[in-house]
């Protein structure tokens, strides 16, 4: 199938990288913003389009993978797109999306499209996990750990007060919480008692170290909550030790069988990712087969990957997936 | 959605309790090859019924359930009920998936019902991760560990041997194989290097438990290629500390991506249950409402969990899984 990718930073460039892996997958061209002759891709012989000549394209893509931020981007993109060719996006702004749902299935159905919206991991693969673990146990509760990783808003927070040149937060499940969980203990669990946060502060020379990390520690939402700690490094420790963008989490959910509910159960999905970018884009992939196949049986409107079933991810047909991995 | 049960041991029991967690369903009736007057259920009102009587009651029963076992049953039952009703049953002979599949396939589509086979977690929720891990990370190997659990199977190979009166054996991972694999070592793991064996055994007053432990550690296939603990107790204590069935394990997917496949990323699905028949009834249930939905779209044959979109399985709405789910 034919891909086109609409945006090209850490997750268009993902994209790249996982379509080279998938056989069955050609990259047809980058869609940008920027001016197409700034822009250098890894793989040899694919052209640089600027984003309004996508719409001419239409006959040579089968799925467009939008790679832009929640924030602005794909509010606009993705029904954008939508108009012309079956997109998938990684919309993760959880409580904006039954909004963006409605946006984008009223222009692909329009355009005879199909969109595949929050694509990736949470929401994406997180999502699917919750929906499982609660169909099979519908007497439980939920938990989601998130980390370690490197939260964005987080260091941008951080790099927003006055005298921080640069600063990298993690977020790091509490293990104890995390295993009182997993034990089966059903602990309410504030947000605090889940998470506690790790910043790496480069700070402008002469700056009140002690301001900023009270500054830090205090910041209401984003830390005042948490258990914190600040180190203050070297931006060459910076760029040396926290360059990657590392992240995961667990989704545990724990339920109750039997006729008096006497049998305990825990279902849990892991994921330990050195690349958070690259991780979601190797699920915008393989969810962009799907919508290929989807689109080729009749089906428009906007789904997720909760409409998704799992035949449709794979390369492999469906009689060597049940008689290798069923 | 009205459900029927056929076979009614400890899987039966367990979709019968499951039945009860979920209010959008109702059990219509047990069917047995036992004398139905034998047979006594914890629902209240629920009928027993003779096997042979079920295709009489076609037009009560959306979805029949066929709880039996694999080596057996599961080959004669399915197909013959198929023809009558749709049906689910947890088939878990691996190698023999593929015949299985086709003989159902025949009758359900000649019959105009909606199959789905192989149904549980091993078949099912681990293949399902299988698929949904190898499509997201194309580049990567496999692991699947099991337990701690009691497998039946090396329980009654224990209980063959000459001057055993019961035995119950305990499969369990061997953490430092699963530490390395979670690691992204890739580590090749023979069998006997995954997981250990722990066996309870009750001996006949006055056997020789040297000649039954030797027997035991070095039974060929079963036994000889593992670390294997033997310990003689009494029946009151077999009874009393290893009355139950649990079981679990992990599946373990490591993979790598990037343009020179620089980044390792683990997906590990973890299952911990302290009754392996009730979670699998748990799964036979989610997956009942699935097929009942599935069929009213007009799908018939066979079909496995690989064909089944999350949202079939949910007692939920779409719109409600967007909202809150996603």
């Amino acid at each position: 199938m034919r891909i086109g990718i609409a945006g090209y930073g850490n997750l268009g460039r993902g994209v790249e990288c996982a379509i080279k892996q998938n056989p069955d997958m050609e990259l047809v061209g980058v869609f940008t913003r920027r001016n197409p002759g700034d822009v250098t891709l890894l793989t040899q012989g694919v052209k640089v389009y600027s984003i309004s000549e996508a719409v001419n394209m239409k006959d040579q893509i089968d799925v467009m993978i939008i790679c832009g931020g929640s924030a602005t981007d794909l509010p606009q993109m993705t029904p954008e797109l939508a108009k012309t060719f079956n997109v998938i996006d990684s919309f993760d702004n959880h409580s904006a999306i039954p909004q963006h749902f409605e946006n984008v299935d009223k222009v692909a159905r329009e355009g005879g499209n199909l969109a595949l919206i929050s694509v990736g991991w949470d929401p994406g693969m997180f999502s699917l996990n919750r929906v499982l673990a609660n169909a099979i146990l519908p007497k439980g509760n939920d938990y989601t750990f998130w980390g370690k990783g490197v939260s964005q808003g987080h260091s941008n927070a951080i790099r927003r007060i006055q005298g921080v040149k640069d600063a990298k937060q993690y977020t790091i499940p509490i293990e104890v919480a995390l295993e009182s969980v997993r034990n089966g203990q059903n602990p309410t669990l504030a947000s605090g008692e889940k998470h506690k946060r790790e910043c790496f502060v480069v700070a402008e020379e002469g700056a009140d170290l002690k301001r900023i990390e009270s500054e830090i520690v205090n910041m209401p939402a984003y830390f005042a909550d948490y258990d914190t700690t600040v180190r203050f490094i070297s931006q060459e420790e910076l760029h040396k030790e926290h360059a990657g963008i590392p992240h995961g989490g667990n989704v545990i959910r724990t339920g109750k069988t039997g006729w008096n509910e006497e049998n305990n159960h825990v279902i849990e999905y892991v994921l330990k990712l050195d690349s958070n970018p690259e991780f979601t884009s190797s699920v915008l992939v393989a969810y962009a087969r799907a919508a290929y196949r989807m689109k080729n049986r009749g089906i428009t409107g906007c789904k997720t990957v909760f409409d998704v079933a799992p035949v449709d991810l794979s390369a492999f047909s469906p009689e060597e997936l049940r008689a290798h991995m069923l």
